[in-house]
């Protein structure tokens, strides 16, 4: 927090208050993110926190959503797994989920998915939670939501699922599913995550 | 491993060193479980390791069944579990996987799961994958495997649901699941993990 992280266009070369800034930043975000979640986190309130100016939340950190995957040191960019999500017909989003989500854990970014779960699991929860509910399916939700149905067991149905395939495939290496290749984990849980989403699913649809 | 714990029945009365003796054997079991999983860990080698008589690692804890439970600290009766599940028939066996292992969760026994679960994934998924797969998960492939099909992929799918079922209604308390009525959940789950057991679940089948 120190004046020179304040103002890092000031200066060329190395900033010495740099790091202490975005630290100070990232913790005022892990803070709020954790007590109020995703959606009640304003920028504004993160930087208040952290005693500096909103735009220097966003020149370090880009948008809210960049922000919160700092925090959770997201190690892959999950606008681009998002994307191809909300790209897939509704009646495709069971494989497209599964096949997408699971290339991103084998790819060289796995790892690091990997410990950002671990943590999650057996730190605060309630990061985990906005994390799942907020960021991740929240967007997914949004696409099977009817009249009738808002969709919040079904995605959280999702989040289940797949928050056991990443342990058991990833955490626990439970075989053969940890090594199956890609096409035959989609096979098997796609369908699982299309009836969540959009078939029957008894009572609660 | 005092003299005193390897002879527990010559006093009555409180026992010094029983709960050093209990605590060696603990240790013992743990760290052989980690390293050579279930099967292949005999009540022997862990009364060797811990210096005792196997009679005594039996006489404190039973069965190697349950000196595993012991080990990872189930805080319920797993063969009150397991001898219901194999009292249905298969084709019950998802809703009653759900149905007996949730009830399970939700009773005065599930935050005693929910520690065990949380310090296995966190901690040495060793314990983790031996557990799912030798004490929990092998009764019920024995039941499901053909002769084209082992079971292995179908049990591990199995694993994984319910390790992020157990994650999501308990550990990270994702609504509305976490609070759904049981009955919703067999309705909801059931269907996956009978489909994961005895359906079509592509080309691992």
């Amino acid at each position: 927090m120190g004046g020179d992280g304040r103002e890092p266009g000031r200066r060329s070369g190395r900033r010495p208050g740099k790091a202490d800034t975005r630290t100070a930043i990232l913790d005022a975000a892990r803070a709020r993110f954790a007590e109020a979640g995703f959606d009640k986190t304003s920028i504004r309130s993160v930087a208040a926190d952290a005693g500096v100016d909103p735009a220097l939340v966003h020149h370090y950190f880009g948008t809210k959503q960049q922000l919160f995957a700092a925090v959770v040191e997201f190690p892959a960019d999950p606008e681009a797994t998002l994307s191809t999500v909300a790209a897939a017909p509704v009646d495709e989003l069971g494989e497209t989920i599964v096949r997408t989500v699971v290339a991103v854990w084998d790819s060289p970014a796995g790892p690091g998915v990997v410990a950002m779960a671990r943590s999650m699991i057996a730190g605060d929860p309630n990061l985990a939670r906005t994390f799942l509910l907020e960021v991740v399916l929240e967007r997914v939700r949004t696409r099977i939501a009817t009249a009738e149905d808002d969709g919040h067991a079904r995605v959280a149905l999702v989040g289940a699922q797949m928050a056991g395939l990443l342990i058991a495939r990833k955490v626990i290496s439970l075989e053969p599913l940890a090594s199956m290749p890609l096409a035959e984990v989609v096979a098997a849980v796609g369908p699982t995550i299309q009836r969540y989403l959009t078939g029957d699913i008894g009572a609660t649809a």
